[in-house]
C-alpha cells in the first residue's frame, strides 16, 4: 500500500491566517464612531448590549453573540440605549487562495451561540489566545524597544519571540476550527472550485504590484490567453484580471493607511500608482472618503 | 495606552509550516536501503535499535531517540546488527523566510529525550498529529478518489478538508513548540538578522524561476544596486544571488523528482532549464547522481 503524502497539489497556498489582535475589551455606553477595517474582525459579546450598524444593518449585539466584520466593513457604534459592553475580539487576515474566508463562506453578520454546546469551549480557547496574543506583544515589546521593525531593513529572529508565535499559532488553529465546527451546518460542502492558473496570476499579481501589470504580461505567467485568463477571473473572482489589480491595489493602500504612518505619496508609489493624485481619486471614487478619512476610520478601529 | 497589533512587519513570511507525513512506523531488521528526500524529517524511536549513516557519522538509534535529518540528508540504512525497529515519523516543510529552520538553528541529529520529562507530552503530541494526519489522508483520499490534483487544473476547496486540514495544523504548532521548548537550551538566543531586501529577493526568485532570472532584475526588485545585493546575499546566506537561484532550481527538481510524475526533460522547463541535458549535467556535479537516481532515492525515503 502506498504511504499518503501531502504534497504540493493539495496545498496551493491553502490558508493565509494571519492574527492582528486578539483581545478582552470593554467600552462604555457613551463609546461613539465609525470604523472601517481593512481586516476580518471576530467579536463573542460576554455582558451588556449594543446597537450597532454594519452591512446596510442595524443589529442588537448581546451576549453570547458572534459578530463577523468582513474586510472592510462599515461599522457604526452610535451612542443611544447602548449598556456599556465586555467583549472578546479577534482581528485577522484570513484567507484561502486569495480569498476572504469570511466572505467565501458567506459567514453571517451575528449569530447567537447562546444554546450552543460549543460556547464553553469556544469561549476558552478564545480566552487563551488572548493570554497568548498578550504574551507575545509584552515578548515584542521588551525585545524590540521602542523600535518600528518597518523603519530598520533588519529582521532578528529571536527564538523566544518565535515559540511564543509558534504558540499562539496553534491556538488560533484551533479557534478557527471550532468557529467552523459551530457553523458548519450553514456551511456550503464545496463554497468554490477554482482554476489553478487564476491563483497563480494572482500571486504574480501580489509580487508586482509595485510596478504597472499588464493583462498580457499576466496571461504569459499562466501559459494563456489574455481572453482565456479574463474569462477565468470573471469566472472565479466575478472580476476582470485589471479589475482584480486594482482591487489588490486598493487593499494594500488600505492596509498601509491602517499599518504604517507612510504617505499618501508614499503608498501611491509602493503600489504602482505613478501619481498620489491617481489613488486618491481612484480611492475618493471608490470608497466614498478619502485615504486620509479611511486612515482616522482605521485609526478608530484600532479599538475594536 | 495604544494597543499593540501585529502588523505586517513583524510578519515578513515568517513560517512556512507544510507538513508531508506524519506516521507511526515499523521496519523489520532486514530493511536496507540509501535515502536522500528533499524535506526535514523527525523521528522519534520507540521501540529497537538501528544502526544508519547520516551528514558522515555513524550513529545508533535507540528508544527515546530524537533524530533530526535535514533536507536532502543522505541516509544510509544497513542491514547489520538492526533489530526491527519503531518510531514516530514526521516530515515536514519547515522554513523561516527561505531558510531551513533545522539547519538555522543547527539542530543535532540525535538527541536522547529518555531522560527528558517532556518525553511523554512530546510521545502524545506526535501521536496526536499521526492520528490527525491519518484522518485528513482518508478524506482527501475518498473526496478525491482516484484523482491527482495536480493533473487538473480545477481545486475544490471542500469544507471537511479544510476543517480537518486546520486541526492537524493547530497539533502541528503545538508539537513544533514543544521541540523547540525540548532543545530550547541548546537553540541560540538570536540565530540570525538578515535584510528585508534578501527575503524580498528570495520571494522575486521564486516566482520567477521558470524564466531566465538576471541578476540586474534581483536588485532592481529590492531598489538595490548589484553589488551591494550580492554583499547582502553572501553575508545573510553566504551564497552570491544567481548561486542562490542555482539551489532553488536545484531544491525545486528535488521536490518535483520526489512529488511529481513528471519527466526531467518538464521538470527543466518549470524551473527555467532550457535544456534537459543542462539540468542534467549540473545535477550530476552537485549531487553526484543523476536525477533519476535521486528519485529512486527519495522514492525509498517516501517509506521512512
Amino acid at each position: 500500500m502506498a504511504m499518503f503524502i501531502l504534497n504540493e497539489s493539495f496545498y496551493v497556498d491553502y490558508l493565509q491566517f494571519k492574527v492582528r489582535w486578539a483581545r478582552s475589551m470593554y467600552k462604555p455606553h457613551t463609546y461613539t464612531s465609525d470604523m472601517q477595517y481593512p481586516h476580518t474582525i471576530f467579536w463573542l459579546v460576554y455582558e451588556g448590549s449594543w446597537k450597532l450598524h454594519a452591512l446596510d444593518r442595524e443589529l442588537v449585539a448581546k451576549p453570547g453573540d458572534l459578530l463577523v466584520f468582513p474586510p472592510n466593513t462599515l461599522i457604526g457604534l452610535n451612542r443611544g440605549e447602548n449598556e456599556s459592553i465586555r467583549y472578546l475580539s479577534l482581528c485577522v487576515d484570513l484567507k484561502i487562495g486569495n480569498l476572504d474566508l469570511a466572505t467565501l463562506y458567506d459567514l453571517p453578520l451575528s449569530t447567537s451561540l447562546s444554546d450552543s454546546p460549543q460556547l464553553e469551549s469556544f469561549t476558552s480557547v478564545w480566552l487563551e489566545a488572548v493570554r497568548s496574543f498578550d504574551t507575545l506583544g509584552e515578548l515584542i515589546t521588551s525585545k524590540m524597544p521602542g523600535l518600528s521593525p518597518a523603519a530598520s531593513h533588519t529582521h532578528i529572529i529571536h527564538t523566544d519571540i518565535s515559540l511564543s508565535f509558534l504558540g499562539l499559532q496553534g491556538v488560533l488553529y484551533g479557534w478557527l476550527k471550532q468557529l467552523l465546527t459551530i457553523m458548519r451546518s450553514h456551511l456550503p460542502d464545496e463554497p468554490l472550485r477554482f482554476d489553478h492558473r487564476v491563483m497563480k496570476v494572482c500571486d504574480y499579481v501580489r509580487h508586482h504590484i509595485d510596478k504597472p501589470v499588464r493583462l498580457r504580461e499576466m496571461a504569459d505567467h499562466a501559459h494563456l490567453s489574455p481572453s482565456h485568463l479574463s474569462h477565468l477571473f470573471v469566472k472565479t473572482l466575478g472580476l476582470s484580471p485589471l479589475e482584480y489589480v486594482r482591487q489588490v491595489r486598493l487593499q494594500l493602500a488600505k492596509e498601509m493607511l491602517a499599518h504604517s504612518t507612510s504617505s499618501v505619496k508614499e503608498i501611491a508609489e509602493m503600489i504602482g500608482y505613478g501619481e498620489q493624485s491617481q489613488l486618491s481619486r481612484y480611492f475618493s471614487q471608490s470608497e466614498g472618503m478619502s485615504p486620509l478619512q479611511f486612515r482616522n476610520a482605521a485609526t478608530s478601529a484600532n479599538s475594536l
